[in-house]
């Protein structure tokens, strides 16, 4: 299932060490104007060897825009798109053609299909998130004529934790360091400690944000589309994610009713505020016009370059210890894959709600 | 959309105070044995009024199939099914009609379909949860000829929470108590917080672990498709859940990647295991044939019986006491809930493991 | 796959012989007001018993829905309705249980599942197209309001064909025979052939013409969703459907570009029409807005009344003679069936067309 | 929608006039040898100016694959594609820009998205099928492992038509002739059809007949995802494209049901037969065992070299005179894209049965 979204879909190729990453844009509105500049400067956000905490391959990653586009504008047609890989070393993942890398996707992908592609993790590796970001800032492209934004920055390396709300922070400082995260004095502890555990050959793990502003009220198609699963289901979709919450999320597990729920107030101009957002933006599945907020969870970077144990394919005991290019911490680099996720869901559920909005 | 599941489908409908809750069941193998005591009862273990820390509602939740079993067998096609609403109460929501309640889906209904049923909250009620149990009934009998067993408990409610991982406890004490812990002394603990914060006409959150054993390896669809993104979707579509996390889940987001990688090693059978599970039996977005583990967060139940501020559908500021039959917390009743979830996701990604599989 | 269409869908369930024939309308808009008499009247026109042209099985065909409506108006939410079989006798069926009939459905039913229901033929029975109808005339409810009107009639029965192309006629006298043929005198004679096949205890096929009108240019969504592939589709999804052509269809395989072309010209308020219409008001798969105008075959019903041969389960050669009450003649009852299907799809068309359209 | 299937499923991008014409195909099972000359063989069997009757536009159509290929096996991950376009001559259809060609998608495609990409039609040229060969040749790679094989051949060009089944026809005959037809004196005659109207600056329709061997009991989803459906869908999404019929068809709609009805007989070998096959292979639906064939008629190709009456983008009454290289008839080179349409559905259908045949 290579194909993500219902109206606004989609759908990609690729492995790390094959040609390129590419995919198809389908259902994405005609008239709108493409700013290549933009579309470019998303892919590099991602791009590794972007700075000291990534990993240091270089990867041009320039994306050719095959279809869809006549005169600078979306004509209506599917988008296709191919971003060619170009600094492959498949030499470093020789020996690991015969073995099982621990946490990684060698295992399954073998019992599944029979056969892999084993260098650099084929199609499980993360370079497939190029895909993602093309589609996401295609989707940004159309969000922004609606006044929607998406703004996701790293909230906790390992241990260092923000310890306030996205409210209490300047988003427009996520850019500003090599992290992405809105408190420089933290932003600078979790620098250190990537680059002590990349020190050690080893990785960490982290937690991300997300911020969405300007939805309408009554995004998200009850009862199995509700619009926090369908964000939810793309971002565990991204590598390494292992959790989801959105508004109080897991702490809100231990709250009462009356400490959680969402006080309604007049906003002062004819509508309807919320006197705190613990409902993150979405209630019984649909956007109430609030900012939508949520958190993903990364696990470190599966590939450490320390000795491991593990298996062959023959069943036996073996050690191994990987070579290559790795990044010590994803959080960085995952910010603008986060925000393209976002993106791709928030149109998609746009385009549903215009379908049947005041029939 | 009120449609899960790629081959394997529920479509539902219903409303909380309508004629009852029903769906059509697609994509079910043909020539499963029906055991209707086993449906019957799953819906049983759903049922309001089951114990003094559920809601008093009765509702007699009398199944009836409609179609697609034919001599006590399934017949592939598809299985009607509808269990009507007996104990409603409608006039405890009259007053509602014009009023948004806090932390409902009162306004986002209304503000995206300009109209709504207000009585008990209409389709947004956790009522329509019925169809999910049986739908996930007759999963579980599916799943079970292939010896894939699915377990969920209540491991959090409040600030009591298990201490420790699934493999501590005896699951078979699950049922043995109302709150569904399989630890009593803390599901007596439990018991006594949800009777404290019933008793202040306040609820309460917690927190749903669930265990599915006997995968094979295999089942996932990358990259979109990734069995966890499918099961957080699946979870977070329940009503009031706010987070997903298996394997490791959030903690993980502060572990090592020489903490948390998964050491495979023979398992003394010819076949591989793993030392740890931290992976959640997920890698890549496929079972790897471990256990599969997740949780899910639950926000305390919207409904209190305290004074609440709101607006009414004016954008006037008003109070309101809201009246009714309330679950002080709905993590007792939402086990079999998550459970079924669990089985409809798993017997889906079943069918399409097999459409390819060895081709 | 008992579901169809994409924003606004059909899943249905229910056999012949079984409780009764049901199902779920889902992505209906919400706020239509649902005109309750024209919904059964919709099912009056495909009710078995309705004329001596018709087999004389009396259904009551009651529909009842079973939610989604509330104070007379949709609410967006799905739509559940049943309509329980009232008139079978199963006894009919009994000695079919054990073999083949010759071009139903008994074979392939029993070769994929393993097991039918042989009872009138269980799931593959016409008594299906019931929730095609109940689909179709909600359909016909909300595109009403956009000016949308669908009328189909018989077109041919054996060898008694219209002549002439649906302009000629007056399409307001297809209810006033129970042929549903808008030439009277046309109409007779078919009801004559008919007669005389029913006479004979054999069956007779037929050809269907049904025509859309009002629709806006810019329904359909290539390439592989093109309209006329969906009402295609659709169309052949009917029982005993064999062929389905639009505009100039089969008999345009003969023309020459310069004959079938269709020359735009001014329509004389600031608009285009066409000279001629050989499209269908279909051209690269999105309509035009002209009439959309396509034929559907239907094959003569396979039971009849007459000594067949054929093979039982064990592969012996016998002969069988069917009893019970059957259609000569589907045509009159599959007018309004072609009609809901296309009221379906264009409906589905319409909502995916609002989705993105000047956005 | 620019995708088609389900379990294996293709989507396709690209204009005319574009950077080329490409896809992704999804769902392709796993350790499949690929045969690569085999593919570009198919593709050759579409190409332009591959003999006197087809356009004399000279294209490569070279086939880049981009993923998805391991050691010349397929590895279960999408395989993208990409085929350059190479010869495009776009000053032919500089006059084109503010006209609507008749019969052509120019105008709903303008209407619909509000801008087009007027060089050679851009996305609704019939380049795009260029997409479903190779679509369709890994299908029938996967397919011929089974058993499978698909043949199509035109059966008529304007009014010179094969008058017998397809059983009378030795079928490997057709790729002997240009035309594709498996009669030699009806190919020649077909032949000087299509260069008389060539010479007129006209085109000319027709109709192409495909049969499917090989296919076990039991492929086809009731109740709307009939097989002969799916196929009709999928036929009539083809360009030109007017009308679908199966097994006897409208031919059939003339005939009684002792006529029509396939009696089943032993087959000698413990299976069982038909004696004839008006079924065309499907009942109910479903897959038989027997040959299923039916016929697809094509519009003649729109662009003629005759002067035309149009109207331009401001509604004013025009005439034009198309220049550039055109098909004078569709037909030889549609045979191919019918088989490959044939074999995308097949191999959808096939992996569907797989998923819950004999669970």
């Amino acid at each position: 299932m290579n194909t993500i979204g219902h109206l606004f879909r989609l759908t990609s190729f690729g492995e790390s060490h094959g040609k390129g990453i590419g995919g198809v844009i389908d259902g994405f509105p005609a008239g709108i104007d493409i700013d290549t500049a933009f579309l470019q400067g998303e892919l590099a956000r991602r791009r590794p060897g972007q700075s000291p905490l990534t990993t240091n391959r270089q990867e041009a990653d320039e994306l050719e825009i095959l279809s869809g586009i006549y005169d600078g504008k979306s004509t209506g047609c599917p988008i296709g798109f191919l971003v060619r890989n170009s600094n492959q070393h498949s030499s470093d993942y020789a020996e690991l053609e015969d073995l099982f890398r621990p946490s990684h996707a060698d295992y399954t992908y073998y019992e599944k299909y029979g056969i892999r592609d084993h260098r650099g993790g084929g199609r499980s590796s993360a370079r497939e998130t190029v895909a993602r970001c093309v589609a996401g800032a295609f989707a940004k492209l159309a969000l922004r004529q609606k006044g929607i934004t998406i703004q996701a920055y790293t909230a906790q390396v390992g241990d260092i934790a923000l310890d306030k709300d996205y409210r209490k922070y300047d988003l427009s400082l996520v850019e500003s360091n090599d992290v992405r995260c809105p408190d420089p004095e933290k932003a600078r502890q979790m620098a250190r400690v990537i680059q002590e555990v990349k020190a050690e050959g080893d990785t960490i793990g982290g937690i991300i944000t997300c911020v969405i502003k300007g939805t309408p009220a009554g995004l998200g198609e009850p009862v199995f589309g509700k619009l926090h699963a369908e964000l939810g289901k793309a971002m565990l979709s991204i590598n390494a994610a292992k959790g989801f919450e959105y508004g109080a999320g897991f702490a809100g597990a231990g709250m009462k009713g009356s400490e959680q729920n969402d006080t309604f107030i007049p906003d002062g101009k004819g509508g309807i505020t919320t006197a705190a957002n613990h409902s993150g933006g979405i209630q019984g599945g649909i956007s109430n016009g609030q900012d939508i907020y949520f958190n993903v969870a990364f696990k470190p970077v599966a590939t450490i370059l320390k000795e491991q144990s593990t298996v062959n394919r023959k069943g036996e005991a073996i050690t191994f210890k990987a070579k290559g290019r790795h990044d010590p911490c994803v959080l960085p680099r995952a910010v603008p894959i986060v925000e393209s996720m976002a993106a791709i869901i928030i149109l998609d559920n746009y385009l549903q709600y215009r379908a049947r909005y005041q029939f």
